[in-house]
Protein backbone atom coordinates (compact mmCIF):
# COMPACT_ATOMS: atom_id res chain seq x y z
CA UNK A 1 0.00 0.00 0.00
CA UNK A 2 1.85 3.32 -1.24
CA UNK A 3 0.55 6.37 1.46
CA UNK A 4 1.68 9.77 1.47
CA UNK A 5 1.10 13.79 1.70
CA UNK A 6 1.22 16.95 -0.25
CA UNK A 7 2.86 19.84 0.91
CA UNK A 8 2.07 23.02 -0.79
CA UNK A 9 1.41 26.84 -0.14
CA UNK A 10 -2.45 27.66 -0.86
CA UNK A 11 -2.99 30.98 -1.99
CA UNK A 12 -5.45 33.00 -0.09
CA UNK A 13 -9.05 33.26 -2.14
CA UNK A 14 -7.45 32.14 -5.33
CA UNK A 15 -9.34 28.90 -5.54
CA UNK A 16 -8.83 27.78 -9.00
CA UNK A 17 -5.15 28.94 -8.91
CA UNK A 18 -5.00 26.30 -5.84
CA UNK A 19 -6.45 23.61 -7.59
CA UNK A 20 -4.37 23.83 -10.76
CA UNK A 21 -1.66 23.57 -8.86
CA UNK A 22 -2.49 21.04 -6.48
CA UNK A 23 -3.79 19.01 -9.75
CA UNK A 24 0.17 19.53 -11.65
CA UNK A 25 1.52 18.36 -8.68
CA UNK A 26 -0.19 15.19 -8.37
CA UNK A 27 -0.09 14.69 -12.00
CA UNK A 28 3.44 14.47 -12.06
CA UNK A 29 3.67 12.25 -8.61
CA UNK A 30 4.52 8.95 -8.63
CA UNK A 31 1.39 5.50 -7.90
CA UNK A 32 -0.14 5.81 -4.51
CA UNK A 33 -3.21 4.27 -3.20
CA UNK A 34 -3.88 7.53 -0.73
CA UNK A 35 -2.78 11.06 -0.58
CA UNK A 36 -3.52 13.59 2.01
CA UNK A 37 -3.57 17.49 0.95
CA UNK A 38 -3.21 20.37 3.60
CA UNK A 39 -6.24 21.88 5.75
CA UNK A 40 -8.34 24.53 4.20
CA UNK A 41 -6.44 23.85 0.63
CA UNK A 42 -9.21 25.60 -1.90
CA UNK A 43 -9.33 28.96 0.57
CA UNK A 44 -6.15 29.94 2.51
CA UNK A 45 -6.38 30.42 6.19
CA UNK A 46 -6.34 33.87 7.20
CA UNK A 47 -9.78 35.34 7.20
CA UNK A 48 -10.69 38.67 7.90
CA UNK A 49 -14.66 38.74 6.91
CA UNK A 50 -17.39 36.31 5.94
CA UNK A 51 -17.41 38.17 2.18
CA UNK A 52 -14.28 36.51 2.05
CA UNK A 53 -15.45 32.97 3.21
CA UNK A 54 -18.13 33.18 0.92
CA UNK A 55 -15.31 33.63 -2.04
CA UNK A 56 -13.32 31.01 -1.45
CA UNK A 57 -15.55 28.08 -0.27
CA UNK A 58 -17.72 25.57 -1.93
CA UNK A 59 -21.02 23.08 -1.46
CA UNK A 60 -19.81 19.51 -0.92
CA UNK A 61 -19.49 17.58 -2.66
CA UNK A 62 -20.92 19.67 -5.73
CA UNK A 63 -17.73 22.20 -5.80
CA UNK A 64 -15.08 22.63 -8.33
CA UNK A 65 -12.41 21.07 -5.86
CA UNK A 66 -14.45 18.02 -5.05
CA UNK A 67 -15.30 17.57 -9.16
CA UNK A 68 -11.40 17.38 -9.81
CA UNK A 69 -10.20 15.61 -7.86
CA UNK A 70 -12.82 12.74 -7.98
CA UNK A 71 -11.64 13.03 -11.89
CA UNK A 72 -8.14 12.63 -10.96
CA UNK A 73 -8.82 9.77 -8.04
CA UNK A 74 -11.21 8.10 -10.76
CA UNK A 75 -8.05 8.24 -13.35
CA UNK A 76 -5.58 6.89 -11.17
CA UNK A 77 -7.68 4.37 -9.00
CA UNK A 78 -6.45 6.10 -5.43
CA UNK A 79 -7.67 7.75 -2.84
CA UNK A 80 -7.28 12.07 -1.88
CA UNK A 81 -8.20 13.59 1.70
CA UNK A 82 -8.53 17.02 0.98
CA UNK A 83 -9.12 20.01 3.35
CA UNK A 84 -11.45 22.44 2.07
CA UNK A 85 -13.37 25.20 3.33
CA UNK A 86 -17.26 24.44 3.61
CA UNK A 87 -20.24 26.59 2.51
CA UNK A 88 -23.71 24.95 4.04
CA UNK A 89 -26.41 26.91 3.89
CA UNK A 90 -24.61 30.25 5.79
CA UNK A 91 -22.58 28.74 7.64
CA UNK A 92 -19.01 27.78 7.17
CA UNK A 93 -16.95 25.14 8.36
CA UNK A 94 -13.37 23.64 8.13
CA UNK A 95 -14.05 20.26 6.65
CA UNK A 96 -12.21 17.50 4.93
CA UNK A 97 -13.21 15.09 1.98
CA UNK A 98 -12.37 11.83 1.46
CA UNK A 99 -12.60 10.77 -2.29
CA UNK A 100 -11.51 7.11 -4.18
CA UNK A 101 -11.99 5.75 -7.24
CA UNK A 102 -15.83 6.00 -7.50
CA UNK A 103 -15.40 9.89 -6.69
CA UNK A 104 -17.12 11.39 -3.51
CA UNK A 105 -17.19 9.38 -0.35
CA UNK A 106 -17.52 11.33 2.57
CA UNK A 107 -16.64 14.21 4.47
CA UNK A 108 -15.92 15.44 8.12
CA UNK A 109 -16.28 18.86 9.62
CA UNK A 110 -13.43 19.43 12.11
CA UNK A 111 -15.19 18.91 15.80
CA UNK A 112 -12.06 20.91 17.73
CA UNK A 113 -11.57 24.52 16.17
CA UNK A 114 -8.35 26.56 16.44
CA UNK A 115 -8.42 30.51 17.77
CA UNK A 116 -9.73 31.83 15.10
CA UNK A 117 -11.62 29.67 13.25
CA UNK A 118 -13.99 30.14 15.91
CA UNK A 119 -14.92 33.60 14.57
CA UNK A 120 -15.49 32.16 11.13
CA UNK A 121 -16.46 28.78 11.11
CA UNK A 122 -19.27 26.60 13.00
CA UNK A 123 -17.38 23.61 15.30
CA UNK A 124 -18.46 20.51 13.38
CA UNK A 125 -19.38 17.17 14.61
CA UNK A 126 -17.79 14.66 12.69
CA UNK A 127 -18.50 12.26 12.13
CA UNK A 128 -15.82 10.29 13.96
CA UNK A 129 -15.80 7.51 11.84
CA UNK A 130 -13.87 4.93 9.43
CA UNK A 131 -14.05 4.96 5.60
CA UNK A 132 -12.85 1.73 3.99
CA UNK A 133 -11.55 2.09 0.42
CA UNK A 134 -9.43 0.44 -1.68
CA UNK A 135 -8.65 -2.30 1.42
CA UNK A 136 -8.05 0.89 3.84
CA UNK A 137 -9.83 1.91 6.76
CA UNK A 138 -9.52 5.76 7.24
CA UNK A 139 -10.07 8.49 9.34
CA UNK A 140 -10.04 12.35 8.95
CA UNK A 141 -9.22 15.26 11.31
CA UNK A 142 -7.96 18.55 10.73
CA UNK A 143 -5.04 20.48 12.38
CA UNK A 144 -5.64 21.36 15.85
CA UNK A 145 -8.01 18.36 16.21
CA UNK A 146 -4.13 16.78 17.05
CA UNK A 147 -4.13 18.17 20.87
CA UNK A 148 -7.38 15.75 21.98
CA UNK A 149 -5.98 12.27 22.32
CA UNK A 150 -9.88 11.20 22.08
CA UNK A 151 -10.00 12.18 18.80
CA UNK A 152 -7.78 9.90 17.48
CA UNK A 153 -8.41 7.07 20.09
CA UNK A 154 -12.41 7.13 18.67
CA UNK A 155 -11.34 6.91 15.18
CA UNK A 156 -8.88 4.26 16.30
CA UNK A 157 -11.96 2.76 18.14
CA UNK A 158 -14.06 2.73 15.00
CA UNK A 159 -10.97 0.30 13.50
CA UNK A 160 -8.76 2.90 11.47
CA UNK A 161 -5.95 1.74 9.97
CA UNK A 162 -4.35 5.03 8.50
CA UNK A 163 -5.23 9.06 10.22
CA UNK A 164 -5.51 11.48 7.59
CA UNK A 165 -4.60 14.37 8.97
CA UNK A 166 -4.53 17.76 7.05
CA UNK A 167 -2.74 20.77 8.55
CA UNK A 168 -2.39 24.65 8.70
CA UNK A 169 0.11 24.15 11.16
CA UNK A 170 1.81 27.11 12.55
CA UNK A 171 2.93 25.17 16.27
CA UNK A 172 5.96 22.55 16.34
CA UNK A 173 4.07 20.39 18.76
CA UNK A 174 1.73 18.54 16.63
CA UNK A 175 4.82 16.12 14.73
CA UNK A 176 5.94 15.19 17.76
CA UNK A 177 2.34 14.37 19.28
CA UNK A 178 1.56 12.34 16.06
CA UNK A 179 4.32 10.04 17.27
CA UNK A 180 1.89 9.23 20.05
CA UNK A 181 -0.87 9.13 18.69
CA UNK A 182 0.58 6.35 16.47
CA UNK A 183 1.93 4.31 18.48
CA UNK A 184 -0.81 4.54 21.31
CA UNK A 185 -3.54 3.52 18.63
CA UNK A 186 -1.20 0.92 16.35
CA UNK A 187 -1.72 3.43 13.23
CA UNK A 188 -0.19 5.68 10.65
CA UNK A 189 -0.47 8.59 10.16
CA UNK A 190 -0.16 11.08 8.07
CA UNK A 191 0.06 15.06 8.64
CA UNK A 192 -0.17 16.98 5.42
CA UNK A 193 0.76 20.65 6.39
CA UNK A 194 0.91 23.87 4.15
CA UNK A 195 3.41 26.27 3.65
CA UNK A 196 3.73 29.89 3.03
CA UNK A 197 2.64 33.25 5.10
CA UNK A 198 -0.74 35.38 4.70
CA UNK A 199 -1.25 38.52 6.15
CA UNK A 200 -4.69 39.67 6.33
CA UNK A 201 -6.55 42.05 8.38
CA UNK A 202 -3.92 42.93 10.70
CA UNK A 203 -2.95 39.29 11.43
CA UNK A 204 -0.03 37.38 9.88
CA UNK A 205 0.84 33.58 10.64
CA UNK A 206 3.84 31.57 8.85
CA UNK A 207 2.87 28.19 8.53
CA UNK A 208 5.99 25.55 9.40
CA UNK A 209 5.43 22.41 6.74
CA UNK A 210 7.27 19.54 7.92
CA UNK A 211 4.79 17.35 6.90
CA UNK A 212 5.21 13.71 7.72
CA UNK A 213 4.12 9.88 8.25
CA UNK A 214 4.04 8.07 11.24
CA UNK A 215 3.82 3.88 11.83
CA UNK A 216 2.25 1.44 14.50
CA UNK A 217 5.70 1.71 15.79
CA UNK A 218 6.77 4.82 16.25
CA UNK A 219 8.43 5.16 13.46
CA UNK A 220 8.75 8.56 11.09
CA UNK A 221 8.40 7.06 7.48
CA UNK A 222 8.95 10.28 6.08
CA UNK A 223 9.07 14.14 6.46
CA UNK A 224 9.51 16.95 4.64
CA UNK A 225 11.31 20.88 5.00
CA UNK A 226 9.33 23.90 6.56
CA UNK A 227 9.13 25.68 3.16
CA UNK A 228 9.21 22.79 0.93
CA UNK A 229 6.53 21.95 -1.83
CA UNK A 230 6.68 18.08 -2.99
CA UNK A 231 4.33 14.84 -2.53
CA UNK A 232 5.89 12.16 -1.04
CA UNK A 233 4.85 8.86 -1.09
CA UNK A 234 6.17 5.83 1.17
CA UNK A 235 5.08 1.92 1.21
CA UNK A 236 3.71 0.38 3.62
CA UNK A 237 2.41 -2.91 5.84
CA UNK A 238 -1.24 -2.07 6.32
CA UNK A 239 -1.35 -5.35 8.40
CA UNK A 240 0.62 -3.73 11.07
CA UNK A 241 -1.96 -1.39 12.17
CA UNK A 242 -4.42 -4.14 12.20
CA UNK A 243 -2.23 -6.09 15.00
CA UNK A 244 -2.92 -4.17 17.94
CA UNK A 245 -0.71 -6.70 20.24
CA UNK A 246 2.38 -5.22 21.52
CA UNK A 247 3.61 -9.13 23.20
CA UNK A 248 1.56 -11.70 23.91
CA UNK A 249 -0.15 -10.72 26.64
CA UNK A 250 -0.92 -6.75 25.77
CA UNK A 251 -3.32 -5.77 23.43
CA UNK A 252 -3.30 -1.23 23.19
CA UNK A 253 -7.36 -1.34 22.41
CA UNK A 254 -8.49 -4.68 24.64
CA UNK A 255 -6.38 -3.41 27.81
CA UNK A 256 -8.28 -0.50 28.43
CA UNK A 257 -9.58 -0.11 31.34
CA UNK A 258 -12.80 1.84 30.05
CA UNK A 259 -14.28 1.28 33.90
CA UNK A 260 -12.01 3.79 35.09
CA UNK A 261 -11.91 6.48 32.36
CA UNK A 262 -16.02 7.88 32.87
CA UNK A 263 -14.79 11.29 33.67
CA UNK A 264 -13.92 11.87 30.03
CA UNK A 265 -17.17 12.13 29.28
CA UNK A 266 -18.30 14.52 32.05
CA UNK B 1 8.96 24.76 43.19
CA UNK B 2 11.68 22.54 42.81
CA UNK B 3 10.70 18.87 41.33
CA UNK B 4 12.90 15.69 40.25
CA UNK B 5 13.75 12.12 39.58
CA UNK B 6 15.77 9.71 41.23
CA UNK B 7 17.43 6.91 38.91
CA UNK B 8 18.75 3.94 40.31
CA UNK B 9 19.20 -0.09 39.68
CA UNK B 10 17.36 -2.11 42.50
CA UNK B 11 18.72 -5.18 43.23
CA UNK B 12 16.38 -8.06 42.81
CA UNK B 13 14.65 -9.08 46.37
CA UNK B 14 17.12 -7.16 47.93
CA UNK B 15 15.02 -4.85 49.63
CA UNK B 16 17.15 -3.22 52.77
CA UNK B 17 20.02 -3.25 50.25
CA UNK B 18 17.52 -1.01 47.68
CA UNK B 19 16.37 0.90 51.01
CA UNK B 20 20.00 1.93 52.33
CA UNK B 21 20.97 2.76 48.66
CA UNK B 22 17.80 5.01 48.13
CA UNK B 23 18.10 6.64 51.18
CA UNK B 24 21.88 7.16 50.64
CA UNK B 25 21.43 8.65 47.22
CA UNK B 26 18.34 10.96 49.02
CA UNK B 27 20.36 12.43 52.15
CA UNK B 28 22.95 13.57 50.02
CA UNK B 29 20.75 15.37 47.23
CA UNK B 30 19.79 19.17 47.35
CA UNK B 31 16.51 20.56 48.54
CA UNK B 32 13.35 18.89 46.96
CA UNK B 33 9.56 19.48 46.68
CA UNK B 34 9.13 16.44 44.94
CA UNK B 35 11.28 13.63 44.31
CA UNK B 36 10.38 10.38 42.13
CA UNK B 37 11.59 7.13 41.92
CA UNK B 38 11.16 3.64 39.85
CA UNK B 39 8.36 1.66 39.86
CA UNK B 40 8.78 -1.44 42.70
CA UNK B 41 12.32 0.17 44.22
CA UNK B 42 11.70 -2.15 47.18
CA UNK B 43 11.58 -5.51 44.77
CA UNK B 44 12.74 -5.47 41.44
CA UNK B 45 11.05 -6.94 38.51
CA UNK B 46 11.73 -10.02 36.95
CA UNK B 47 9.84 -12.08 39.48
CA UNK B 48 9.73 -16.29 38.72
CA UNK B 49 7.58 -17.36 41.32
CA UNK B 50 5.01 -16.16 43.65
CA UNK B 51 8.12 -17.21 46.70
CA UNK B 52 9.84 -14.24 45.36
CA UNK B 53 6.82 -11.97 45.99
CA UNK B 54 6.44 -12.71 49.20
CA UNK B 55 9.97 -11.95 49.57
CA UNK B 56 10.18 -8.69 48.52
CA UNK B 57 6.82 -7.31 48.74
CA UNK B 58 5.48 -5.26 51.97
CA UNK B 59 2.30 -4.03 52.90
CA UNK B 60 1.03 -0.65 52.50
CA UNK B 61 1.32 1.95 54.48
CA UNK B 62 2.98 -0.49 57.36
CA UNK B 63 6.03 -1.70 55.23
CA UNK B 64 9.97 -0.69 56.31
CA UNK B 65 10.09 1.29 52.44
CA UNK B 66 6.85 3.38 53.30
CA UNK B 67 8.46 4.19 57.01
CA UNK B 68 11.76 4.87 56.06
CA UNK B 69 10.74 7.20 53.38
CA UNK B 70 7.93 8.99 55.87
CA UNK B 71 11.41 9.56 58.04
CA UNK B 72 12.59 11.33 55.18
CA UNK B 73 10.15 13.52 53.99
CA UNK B 74 9.14 14.56 57.41
CA UNK B 75 12.91 15.92 57.99
CA UNK B 76 13.13 16.81 54.39
CA UNK B 77 9.61 18.95 54.35
CA UNK B 78 9.42 16.84 51.22
CA UNK B 79 7.27 14.80 49.33
CA UNK B 80 7.99 11.37 47.63
CA UNK B 81 6.47 9.25 45.65
CA UNK B 82 8.11 5.46 44.78
CA UNK B 83 6.81 2.08 43.45
CA UNK B 84 6.41 -0.22 45.60
CA UNK B 85 5.62 -3.75 45.36
CA UNK B 86 2.68 -4.45 47.42
CA UNK B 87 1.29 -7.40 49.41
CA UNK B 88 -2.68 -7.32 50.16
CA UNK B 89 -4.14 -10.49 51.96
CA UNK B 90 -2.49 -13.18 49.16
CA UNK B 91 -3.07 -10.62 46.39
CA UNK B 92 0.12 -8.36 44.66
CA UNK B 93 0.10 -4.75 43.84
CA UNK B 94 2.45 -2.79 41.41
CA UNK B 95 1.54 -0.23 43.40
CA UNK B 96 2.93 3.71 44.18
CA UNK B 97 2.89 5.41 47.36
CA UNK B 98 2.72 9.26 47.90
CA UNK B 99 4.70 10.68 50.98
CA UNK B 100 4.47 14.15 51.82
CA UNK B 101 5.58 15.82 55.72
CA UNK B 102 3.01 14.56 57.40
CA UNK B 103 3.72 10.64 56.32
CA UNK B 104 1.71 8.38 54.31
CA UNK B 105 -0.79 10.09 52.12
CA UNK B 106 -1.83 7.84 49.37
CA UNK B 107 -1.01 5.02 47.18
CA UNK B 108 -2.09 3.76 43.66
CA UNK B 109 -2.42 0.67 41.93
CA UNK B 110 -1.39 0.14 38.92
CA UNK B 111 -4.29 -0.37 36.51
CA UNK B 112 -2.55 -1.94 32.58
CA UNK B 113 -0.24 -4.54 33.96
CA UNK B 114 2.37 -5.19 31.50
CA UNK B 115 3.21 -8.45 29.71
CA UNK B 116 4.44 -11.05 32.64
CA UNK B 117 3.55 -9.05 35.31
CA UNK B 118 -0.07 -10.38 34.50
CA UNK B 119 0.51 -13.55 35.95
CA UNK B 120 2.33 -11.78 39.05
CA UNK B 121 0.05 -9.27 39.97
CA UNK B 122 -3.65 -8.22 40.20
CA UNK B 123 -4.71 -5.59 37.76
CA UNK B 124 -5.32 -2.30 39.91
CA UNK B 125 -8.17 -0.10 40.67
CA UNK B 126 -6.23 3.21 40.21
CA UNK B 127 -7.86 5.50 42.06
CA UNK B 128 -7.02 8.11 39.38
CA UNK B 129 -7.30 10.83 41.58
CA UNK B 130 -5.46 14.09 42.12
CA UNK B 131 -3.33 14.88 46.12
CA UNK B 132 -2.70 17.84 46.98
CA UNK B 133 0.12 18.46 49.12
CA UNK B 134 2.44 21.62 49.62
CA UNK B 135 1.35 23.60 46.81
CA UNK B 136 1.39 20.87 44.19
CA UNK B 137 -1.73 18.62 42.95
CA UNK B 138 0.06 14.96 42.35
CA UNK B 139 -1.19 12.03 40.04
CA UNK B 140 0.49 8.80 39.71
CA UNK B 141 0.45 6.46 36.87
CA UNK B 142 3.18 3.43 36.60
CA UNK B 143 5.16 2.41 34.12
CA UNK B 144 3.03 1.03 30.99
CA UNK B 145 -0.21 3.56 32.07
CA UNK B 146 1.83 6.14 29.51
CA UNK B 147 0.87 3.95 26.21
CA UNK B 148 -3.17 4.97 27.38
CA UNK B 149 -4.02 8.73 27.60
CA UNK B 150 -6.85 8.27 28.63
CA UNK B 151 -5.01 7.25 32.10
CA UNK B 152 -3.39 10.84 32.04
CA UNK B 153 -6.14 12.52 30.50
CA UNK B 154 -8.57 11.61 33.30
CA UNK B 155 -5.67 12.79 36.07
CA UNK B 156 -5.85 16.30 34.56
CA UNK B 157 -9.50 16.06 34.64
CA UNK B 158 -8.79 15.66 38.27
CA UNK B 159 -7.11 18.66 38.32
CA UNK B 160 -3.07 17.61 38.94
CA UNK B 161 -0.44 19.99 38.30
CA UNK B 162 2.51 17.23 37.82
CA UNK B 163 2.14 13.05 36.80
CA UNK B 164 4.01 10.86 39.05
CA UNK B 165 5.21 8.53 36.86
CA UNK B 166 7.23 5.48 38.53
CA UNK B 167 8.61 3.58 35.89
CA UNK B 168 10.61 0.16 34.92
CA UNK B 169 10.82 0.78 31.06
CA UNK B 170 12.80 -1.44 28.85
CA UNK B 171 11.39 -0.27 25.36
CA UNK B 172 12.24 3.59 24.27
CA UNK B 173 8.71 4.67 23.44
CA UNK B 174 7.63 6.46 26.62
CA UNK B 175 9.76 9.07 26.90
CA UNK B 176 8.25 10.83 23.26
CA UNK B 177 5.04 9.94 24.55
CA UNK B 178 5.50 11.71 27.87
CA UNK B 179 5.75 14.91 25.57
CA UNK B 180 2.49 14.59 24.19
CA UNK B 181 1.15 14.01 27.71
CA UNK B 182 2.39 17.39 28.65
CA UNK B 183 0.90 19.21 26.02
CA UNK B 184 -2.20 17.72 25.69
CA UNK B 185 -2.98 18.36 29.64
CA UNK B 186 -0.79 21.21 30.11
CA UNK B 187 0.92 19.13 33.21
CA UNK B 188 4.45 18.40 34.17
CA UNK B 189 5.62 15.23 34.28
CA UNK B 190 8.57 13.38 36.23
CA UNK B 191 9.07 10.09 34.88
CA UNK B 192 11.83 7.78 37.33
CA UNK B 193 13.18 4.88 35.57
CA UNK B 194 15.43 2.11 36.77
CA UNK B 195 18.87 1.13 34.92
CA UNK B 196 20.39 -2.47 35.08
CA UNK B 197 19.74 -5.54 33.85
CA UNK B 198 17.62 -8.33 35.55
CA UNK B 199 17.64 -12.43 34.56
CA UNK B 200 15.72 -14.91 36.60
CA UNK B 201 13.46 -18.09 35.23
CA UNK B 202 14.65 -18.14 31.96
CA UNK B 203 14.14 -14.04 31.10
CA UNK B 204 16.36 -11.22 30.97
CA UNK B 205 15.80 -7.68 30.66
CA UNK B 206 17.66 -4.64 30.32
CA UNK B 207 16.18 -1.29 32.08
CA UNK B 208 17.15 1.62 29.67
CA UNK B 209 16.88 4.49 32.12
CA UNK B 210 16.49 7.67 30.62
CA UNK B 211 14.31 9.63 33.04
CA UNK B 212 12.92 12.67 32.22
CA UNK B 213 10.94 15.76 33.35
CA UNK B 214 8.89 17.30 31.20
CA UNK B 215 6.76 20.78 30.81
CA UNK B 216 3.07 21.93 29.91
CA UNK B 217 4.70 23.43 26.86
CA UNK B 218 6.17 20.25 25.63
CA UNK B 219 9.92 21.44 27.08
CA UNK B 220 12.51 18.73 28.28
CA UNK B 221 13.51 20.14 31.70
CA UNK B 222 15.45 17.08 31.93
CA UNK B 223 16.90 14.05 31.67
CA UNK B 224 19.05 11.46 32.36
CA UNK B 225 21.40 8.35 30.38
CA UNK B 226 20.56 4.79 30.24
CA UNK B 227 22.52 3.30 32.84
CA UNK B 228 23.38 6.19 35.31
CA UNK B 229 22.26 6.40 39.04
CA UNK B 230 21.33 10.10 39.78
CA UNK B 231 19.31 12.62 40.95
CA UNK B 232 18.10 15.15 39.55
CA UNK B 233 15.87 18.45 40.49
CA UNK B 234 14.81 21.40 38.61
CA UNK B 235 12.76 24.33 39.67
CA UNK B 236 9.45 24.77 37.96
CA UNK B 237 6.75 27.45 38.07
CA UNK B 238 3.92 25.36 38.79
CA UNK B 239 1.35 28.14 37.96
CA UNK B 240 1.84 27.14 33.89
CA UNK B 241 0.13 23.90 34.72
CA UNK B 242 -2.86 25.35 35.87
CA UNK B 243 -2.85 27.86 33.12
CA UNK B 244 -5.03 25.50 30.49
CA UNK B 245 -5.23 28.05 28.08
CA UNK B 246 -3.01 28.43 24.88
CA UNK B 247 -4.32 31.44 23.10
CA UNK B 248 -7.52 33.89 24.09
CA UNK B 249 -9.80 31.44 22.61
CA UNK B 250 -8.50 27.68 22.87
CA UNK B 251 -8.46 25.45 26.66
CA UNK B 252 -6.93 22.06 26.49
CA UNK B 253 -9.78 20.98 28.67
CA UNK B 254 -12.99 23.19 28.19
CA UNK B 255 -12.59 22.71 24.52
CA UNK B 256 -13.05 18.88 24.19
CA UNK B 257 -15.94 18.05 23.05
CA UNK B 258 -16.95 15.23 25.24
CA UNK B 259 -20.11 14.36 23.36
CA UNK B 260 -18.40 12.90 20.75
CA UNK B 261 -16.37 11.04 22.78
CA UNK B 262 -18.96 8.13 24.15
CA UNK B 263 -16.86 5.49 22.08
CA UNK B 264 -14.27 5.84 24.93
CA UNK B 265 -16.11 4.50 27.07
CA UNK B 266 -17.41 0.69 25.14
Amino acid sequence: MKIGFLQFEPLFCQVESNLDKLSSMIEKAPDFDLLVLPELANSGYVFSSKSELVKASEIIPDGIFVEKLSEITKSRNSVIVCGICEKKGADFYNSSVLIGPDGFIGKYQKIHLFDREKLFFQPGNGPLISYEVKGMKIGMLVCFDWIFPEATRVLALEGIDILAHSANLVLPYSQTVMLARSIENRIFTITSNRTGTEKNGGIELTFTGQSQITSPKMELLASTGVDTEEIKIVEIDIELARNKWLNERNNVLLDRRSKMYSKLLK
